[in-house]
This record gives C-alpha cells, sequence and structure tokens, in this order.
C-alpha cells in the first residue's frame, strides 16, 4: 500500500440535522471513492458515524481519532481506530493529520477544528452553506476556505489545493 | 498559599491592535487585582504579552502554558512556566485549566479556545465588542458568554460565574 | 475494509546495531504477515523505519504516529502518517491505539513506552532477551510480559493475548 | 512574584509504602523551603499527596498537573492545579516543565517519567536507593542521574545541576 491521501471530514456528534448526516454520507463516500483515507473523530454518533458508514460504502481506510481513551466505542466504518485519550486536544492531530478537512455543519468542537486549519493553512471546505459562519471565518482567513453545498464542488476544490 | 483561582487570558500573539494591547494589559492587571492567578499561552507576544505584564505590575501569580518545547522564548512576567511541547493541542489545557476565560481580540487560536471554553461551559467574556463574533458564537451558545469594551463589567460577570 | 487489529513496534531511531534493524524488519514483515495493521513512531530512523520497511515487503498497512509537526520526515513504508506535533506525549497514543506491543531494542523513549504499555494492561513482548530490562520489568509488573529473541515466539505470544 | 524555579516530583499513586510517603513529604517541604515550586500528578494519592502536604506546611507553591479533566480530585496542598483531560500523556509536560525531577519510589508511570527526563537531559534524582533501578537506567544514560536515600544530598545535586 502506498502513502495514502489522507482528508479529514469534521462535524458535530448531537444534534445534527437529517439533511447533514446525509451529506456527511455523501462526503464519506465520495473521499473513498477518489481514493483517500478518511479521517474523522470515530465516535458512533452524528457527521463522524454518517461520513465512516458512507466511506464504508465504497470500501475505504477510515481513521477514527478517538477523544477519549481506552474501550470507548468506535463508529462502525472505522478502520483503523486511533485511541488518543486526550480529550479535545485531540482536534490538533486531526487537523494536522489531514491534508484537506471538510467541516460539515458546526458544533463548537467544529469550529475549534476549523480555526485550527485554517492557523495551518490548510484546504479548508466548509458544509453547508452558512452565512454567518462565512463572514466570521472570512474576516479572520480571507481567501482561505471554499464554502459550498455542493460535493463535487468540494471534491474538486480540494483535489486542486493538495499538494 | 491557598489554591488558586486561575482566569485565562486568550488572545492573538501577531498583528494586535494598540488598542488591544492596552486592554490585555488593563485585564491582566485587573485579574492580579482580584487575587486571581493570571493563565496565558506565555509567549512573549501580543496579547499574551501584555496581559502577562498587566498582572505583573500587580505582583501576581501568571501561568505561561508554553505551546513549545524546551528552550522557547518566555514572556517577561510569567512566574510559573508550563512547557508542553504540544503545539495547539495545549489550547485545551489553557481552558479546562481556568475557572474563568477571557478573548482578548480574536485570532484562530484564539476562535479555538473560546469554541472549546464555551464546549466545556466554561464562563467566557469576549472584549472588545465585535458584532459578526457576537452573532457567531450566540448562534452555536446562546446565552453562555458576555461581550463588552469594559474591564470592570468583565470581571464582575466572572466574579459572578465563578463556583 | 475491516477494523484492522493494530501491532505497535516501538524502538530506538540511533544508535540501533545491525542486528536488531534486521529484527526490526522481520518483525514489521511477520507483523503485516499476519494480516495486522503496524503502527510506530513515523520517522526515518532505527527500528522505526526498518519496521515498516518490513512491513512493506508484505504491503502492510503502516500507521507512523509522529512526534514532530508538518512537514517533518516520515518513513518509506509508513502509508498513513499521523501528524501530532506533540513530542514525546504521543508516545501515550502509540500505546493506547496498539492492541498489542513489540519493544525491539531498548532506548529512553521505548522504555517510556513499554512502561505506560504494561499499565495500560497491553500485550507487551520485549526483544531481544535482555536479562536486566526483564529484571527491572518484572518487578515492577510480574507475569505481564513475554521476552524473546524469537520472532515466530513473538507473534504466537500476542496472537494468544489478542482480544 | 519572580519566575519561579519548579522541580517535579514523581512517584506512586498507590500501594506506596509508609517509608516513601514520609520521604515524599520530607522532600515536598524541602522544595519548598529552599523557594523552588512544587509540580505534581496532582492526585490525591500515594507519593503526589504526600509530597503537596510538605511543600504546603513550608506554605510552597504547588503546581499539581492533572491527567483527567475537569472536576477530577485534587490533593490537597495544591495551590494551582492544571487540568490537562489527557491522561498518561500529561506526563510529558511533568518532565518538559520541572527544571529538575525527584523520582520517589517507582511505579510504572514513573518510570515513563524517569525515562522521558533521562532523554530530555533534565537533571534527576532517584530515591530511595534501588540498585536494580540504578543498573537499569545507568546501562541507558551513564552518568545522568543520582541515587540517593539522603534528602539533603538530593537537594544538594538539583542545587548544583540547576541553570
Amino acid at each position: 500500500m502506498t502513502t495514502q491521501t489522507i482528508i479529514g471530514i469534521m462535524g458535530p456528534g448531537n444534534n445534527v440535522p437529517n439533511s447533514e448526516l446525509k451529506l456527511a454520507y455523501a462526503l464519506g463516500k465520495a473521499v473513498a471513492q477518489q481514493g483517500w483515507a478518511l479521517l474523522t473523530g470515530g465516535r458512533p454518533a452524528g457527521v463522524m458515524e454518517a461520513a465512516s458508514h458512507g466511506a464504508a460504502s465504497a470500501d475505504g481506510i477510515v481513521l477514527g481519532i478517538l477523544s477519549e481513551g481506552p474501550g470507548a466505542p468506535v463508529a462502525t466504518g472505522v478502520t483503523l481506530p486511533i485511541v488518543t485519550g486526550m480529550g479535545s486536544a485531540r482536534n490538533a492531530i486531526n487537523v494536522l493529520s489531514s491534508q484537506g478537512i471538510i467541516a460539515c455543519g458546526l458544533g463548537l468542537g467544529t469550529v475549534s477544528e476549523i480555526a485550527l486549519a485554517l492557523k495551518a493553512q490548510k484546504p479548508v471546505v466548509l458544509m453547508p452553506y452558512n452565512p454567518l459562519a462565512k463572514d466570521f471565518f472570512e474576516a479572520l482567513a480571507p481567501g482561505q476556505f471554499e464554502m459550498t453545498h455542493d460535493v463535487n464542488l468540494c471534491i474538486e476544490y480540494l483535489t486542486a489545493k493538495l499538494p
């Protein structure tokens, strides 16, 4: 197996609307179909789980970077659980280990990851379209991210930005 | 010495306007005058340095939680440098170790800390007033933070919220 | 791809005798031939590199959990580089993410990982035979590890201990 | 307050013989009497607690670097609890933040800290005298540490080594 391109899909675990779960599934599937490894937070909840299922449906590699310690539940579809036991400090690992980051929905943990990803000058796509988030991050990191509703545009943007 | 209340002042290291450096100095001084220990990111730059100077002017305890490893420069005024060598993962420590968090100015690292602080349900004050940040975080964590230009109001808010 | 069993091979990066580099290569290859994913520290040096080469020779998955930040060199053979930027704090991740740990040679970093692995009650094999290390760890964790010169015995021990 | 010298006392939390608890108390007291800040793991157990009590008896500053997250119990005597929520990964912070390290007794966590401290080339004192540990670490880091039963010798050794 050659070195894999790793793309992170970040998003909330709780209170995720159905439309965003569907989007996360489609994104996970698209990432795997590109031949990229998927990285998520690994928990069996919300966007993490939906994206993992999507990637698994296309037989993809799924890294689950778990904030909890040994014995914590893992989303089905995760092929390689990385157990950090570090709480939210693992968000930094998610960002640094991904060559590109897709935020699907906005929770507070997701916001911390978007901010760290922009700080680390990673390619970032925010989904779905959210004018308030666009204005907020545009003021902090002008021109450094894409925002779209469209899975294909997201994949094209990342493809163009990858090293 | 009894157990100290720890208040974190978070803010950017670079490109900080003079008005925010003055605010950081005043906040650091006010925190120390309350008898609270100050926690910052510890670097000799921007808000971290100005807040440390302010606390030092009132003979306060200043914890500097450094992202870098041994030998990294430390802001004058820091009385207890904690060397993590963990990069941005140390932002999680800043948040969890503070009983209350003041964000002074907005950089990407600061945004990650505000998000983690709100997620951890810590008392948070954002300064100075910034309508875009107010709307953005209000949508994610309604009623969970204060935003003000005023140092006294900031201290009052935190005092009321401390355990 | 189903969930993989992850086995960590830990060992020094510098001043590794040729016999231990050969052992690390054989161990990496044997781990991959078992169908296990290999986890190492990921650097292009010493035991990490030799084990990665061994696993790559059998077309294995190799997780490299890097202590350094973005842009650090990675051992050839690593298929999934995880970038922690956390220095030696990442040793804890190596241990928690592995279902079994093989220490190949003894450096100070390796000793920290053996100790954390025994503390986390992971199956541990120390190689090659080292009477001083045997006595030292036996006093701290009696009956909790195997020590051998033999790659086959190592694999058998881990196989028997895996969940 | 000027910048403090920080000395770490590491040691097990459980199954600590009474003689080592007394030693930890005496060491904590001696560290505080030198005007040094004490750093421990912060838990209300074993060596951490005894050393904190000793330092508190001499009105010292005590940093407790907690492996657990918010709400975890803290040893009395700790004046500044640092909450990492990072499990054993915080051992690296203990080591990097201390200008000198005293290991009082030997648990597996302590061994990981001794190894990281020697790797980081920190001054290290192992107590009490333990021939097996002496031989083991001497083989890995010759001439890099002191081993003694005597609190005064420990303090003298660290004093001579401090920057």
